[in-house]
């Protein structure tokens, strides 16, 4: 099941299939309702301590698990006509936390690496296009990342 | 660029985009000779010195990378057809040697943890389907694993 939690962000709980010779992550299904078309899928690796984003993609849904370290993720709402306008959402994915976040296009996302190795994944429905994603420096929305 | 090895196996070079704050691992793109459509997206774990295998995908399409560890994968021809009939293919993937394996239906595939943790994610072109999967076990085809 699906928890929406911002307008257009969904939570998703991901099964583990354990196997006592290495367990098995599920991740993303053609069948479930995150899926919205294969564009291309990548791994982003978050150092220690360090803070991607602001990011906000114009079109691309992203799927996103953590299948290794944990990673502190942030949204911020400023779609004026959104039921969660000027909102705030936070996670923290790992495999303790196993889900798949989906966000849809035109909200703002950043994330912050907090174990020594983390890597997402992210299964997007469109190939990267350096002019659909829009970039802004971090202290453009005041978070307080030491939280 | 692809290399083909054996009938219906390719490897695919990567590319890895240094960041100091961590780096993209490029995994899979729609527009790419190795896409055959999306199915389903899973990590598997394989533990230090456990081999997974022998199973055979009899429709499914399987894209390999690993971006954590060092996995060796054997892969067993024994299509009577085929001009690689009887043939194994070996090859040890890491982010050291970062590069996607693409494996075509039909052909038998097992894989070993060289390392304390090792993952692979496979992006399918089907979703998991255990009537598809033909497993055996691994005395069933001879190979030395401590090669």
């Amino acid at each position: 099941m699906d928890k929406t939690i911002i307008d257009n962000v969904s939570l998703t709980d991901l099964k583990i299939i354990e196997h006592p010779k290495g367990d098995i992550f599920h991740a993303l299904k053609k069948s479930e309702d995150s899926y919205k078309g294969f564009g291309e899928v990548y791994f982003s690796n978050i150092n220690h301590n360090e803070i991607k984003g602001w990011k906000k993609h114009t079109k691309m849904t992203l799927n996103i698990v953590v299948p290794v370290g944990k990673i502190k993720f942030v949204i911020f709402d400023d779609r004026k006509e959104s039921k969660t306008y000027n909102q705030f959402f936070e996670v923290i994915l790992s495999t303790k936390n196993y889900k798949r976040l989906t966000i849809a296009p035109n909200l703002w996302v950043a994330f912050k690496g907090l174990e020594e190795n983390n890597f997402l994944l992210n299964i997007a429905d469109l190939e990267h296009n350096p002019t659909e994603g829009v970039n802004i420096n971090l202290n453009e929305i005041t978070y307080n990342w030491n939280n």
